[in-house]
């Protein structure tokens, strides 16, 4: 049995996470298409020649690297390398560099394999211009109209970010792969949440990316003096929202699944001031789910909760449903055999969906992706004490490792066809 | 039995209600010791010199006029002639111009009085520099110290403001009046609520102004992604605010009266973004009522729930007491006196608190005091389309003119002397 280079891979994952730190805050800063985001590119280009891999960065500036002449369908690796300012060492660096370990072991151990294997680090995943660019080019999913228009909380447009490193966005519609060309794609990523750390489990296996609505709800009663209005004279918006949030519980309870969760996560009064009573309470719903359709269960309670309480406390319900995206599945072949590889090694785990988003998404669009989490000490990330224990990044790496040699080793059927439906 | 003359007092209150108007908002502009403030007070002079009343401005800016010669204990009304930015056209000016009213009839019907009957305009009740000026100055309530130091949210100080109208800010510690130079003080002021006017009653018969506590609470949990943290996991604080919001109304069942107010008017999350769970969550509680051992109760009852809840969403609690003002009681004796004469004008009335400060809040610290409420329509205060109707501020000043002659015209013992406490 062939296991990664544990020690290797951590110190290729220290040295990257020297690209972008801050030595204040002891963050690490790649936004993408910064320039230490580009220079994060072009040290794993300069790492892959000088480990004698193919290696080519695409029009979105993806880089990749592998064996294998990429002539037959591949096995896919990744996830991205740029970072939220002040992010962590793992998010995303993880996935890239167990990658990179991978193709390695591939190449010094000559390994024979029915398939090439590669590896991707992929460009801006955590959303500095609204999208995932890398994976979302290379699943054909961009048009030109979204890439010229695309721009940071700065104004800056991603264009402008791209020429600067000499890149034509446009170029970046000419990354897609069509799915004949894969027979899988898999993606290793902390699970940024706590349920392996406070389970002391190893391994997530994950299912996929749950479903997610945002609304953005007002309720609009009647500011008052809060000294002159009677409590049974009143309709206050606040009370309203206290009332509905008091029911969360509930209706999880009533439509939801063990995967569901409902967050009020931003409020604002008006007019916001201690000695009024609030004429209206502007609020969002972040509600989400595995399953499409309990999703829309969620919503269907939410909205009934809201109209029921509206009504007692005499306001106004109004609400925008600002996005909705379906979940999306993990194929159940790679999800399967990312289990059996996991048992294999005598490793604990669970099966869970992911409540965040990644790379993987885009890629179950155009074939079979899996996606295996390791613990967040505390559930931590996107801040400079995101950690993982090594013995973990080894673990979970080798879990990819031996995912990847079954799909590339065997000659069972994998990945999709154009056209041809999820499994 | 004398009335006033309603048609007469309706004139003044709009002749004074184009001091300061804009055209644009339609609102009143006379903040306290602006120049729209003190044209009303030079407006209100000249109109006693021109009835032939005596008058005076003190060292804090209040306008006294009246009959009658002031070496012995007189029966004083008013209110204030400062308004609000964007105010309505009664707040204040309705109790200065109904002692005016009251004021003339006495002269012109040359009513015989056993003490002198006199109104004061106060100034600077609104709170541009943080107090009740007039009415604490007239009630001996201030020191040189905050005088000094007072200044409005643009940083524009007491002093500086005063010596722009040649005052100077420290002859506001001469205007006091000694208890034994008053026999009562009464006003007439508009709700600013919605209990008359819903109700739709006449006259509100106050029996004092309700003690009022203000908390800034914070409830610290953990911030968490709202799709990677399980509802189980989660400290969520802005849950912990919304459990409480739902329990005040069994607080207020519990301890308080039909005269507790509980509000939370604001509320701030954070971080405040709607993809992560608060982690903490900062809100102002503002506790009202009448009695001072209710609010003790009220106090300690949010005290326990927030405790409670805090440990149930495994939050920490923590407050800040911002201030502690006591119930303020209007003389049984004059409250009654009210009562008698509204009856005998068979005006419907209800006894109520005032949720909102009134200059009377202050005069209860050295005489009898009464204040009066006339509806305010749709109960708006504090905005341009306040209203009251004219019929309600005849009928309003006419319940004060019989209250004052039923005062003025005695024998009997009204008012206190020094160190005597309150009936």
């Amino acid at each position: 049995m062939l296991s990664i280079n544990g020690p290797r891979l951590k110190a290729n994952l220290l040295e990257l996470a020297d690209i972008g730190f801050n030595e204040e805050d002891r963050g690490v800063y790649r936004p993408g298409f910064g320039q230490a985001d580009m220079a994060s590119r072009k040290w794993l280009m300069a790492k892959a020649e000088q480990e004698g891999l193919a290696h080519y960065m695409d029009g979105a500036g993806n880089v990749f690297f592998g064996v294998g002449e990429l002539d037959k369908p591949a096995v896919l690796m990744g996830s991205h390398i740029d970072t939220v300012p002040a992010g962590g060492i793992f998010d995303g660096a993880l996935g890239v560099m167990a990658a990179f370990e991978i193709v390695q072991r591939l190449k010094e151990e000559n390994v024979e394999l029915n398939a090439p294997v590669w590896g991707v680090a992929t460009a801006e995943e955590e959303g500095r211009f609204g999208g995932m660019l890398g994976s979302q080019a290379i699943s054909g999913s961009l048009n030109p109209d979204w890439l010229l228009s695309a721009h940071d909380a700065d104004n800056i447009y991603l264009k402008d970010a791209m020429a600067e490193h000499g890149l034509n966005v446009l170029d970046a519609l000419e990354a897609a792969w069509q799915p004949e060309q894969l027979k899988a794609f898999f993606e290793l990523h902390i699970e940024q949440g706590p349920v392996l750390f406070q389970k002391d489990l190893q391994i997530g296996v994950v299912d996929g990316i749950s479903g997610v609505f945002k609304w953005i709800v007002h309720l609009k009663g009647k500011a008052d003096h809060a000294g002159t209005a009677p409590m049974d004279m009143r309709s206050d918006a606040f009370m309203g929202l206290a009332d509905f949030a008091h029911e969360i519980e509930r209706i999880i309870a009533e439509n939801g699944t063990d995967k569901t969760r409902i967050t009020v996560g931003k409020v604002s009064l008006k007019p916001g001031h201690p000695h009024t009573v609030p004429g209206e309470a502007i609020f969002t719903i972040v509600g989400r789910d595995m399953s499409e359709e309990v999703m829309k269960e969620l919503a269907q309670a939410c909205h009934r909760t809201l109209s029921a309480i509206a009504r007692k406390h005499r306001l106004r319900f109004e609400y925008e449903q600002v996005s909705w995206l379906e979940p999306k599945h993990c194929s159940a072949k790679l999800t399967d055999l990312i289990e059996a590889q996991t048992k294999n090694r005598d490793l604990t785990y669970t099966r869970m969906p992911s409540g965040a988003g990644h790379d993987t998404q885009f890629m179950t669009e155009i074939t079979d992706a899996g996606l295996i989490f390791i613990p967040s000490v505390n559930g931590v990330s996107h801040a400079p004490d995101e950690w993982s224990h090594w013995h973990d990044v080894t673990a979970g790496a080798n879990v990819m490792f031996d995912s990847v040699l079954a799909v590339a080793g065997s000659d069972k059927h994998f990945g999709r066809k154009r056209g041809e439906s999820h499994d």
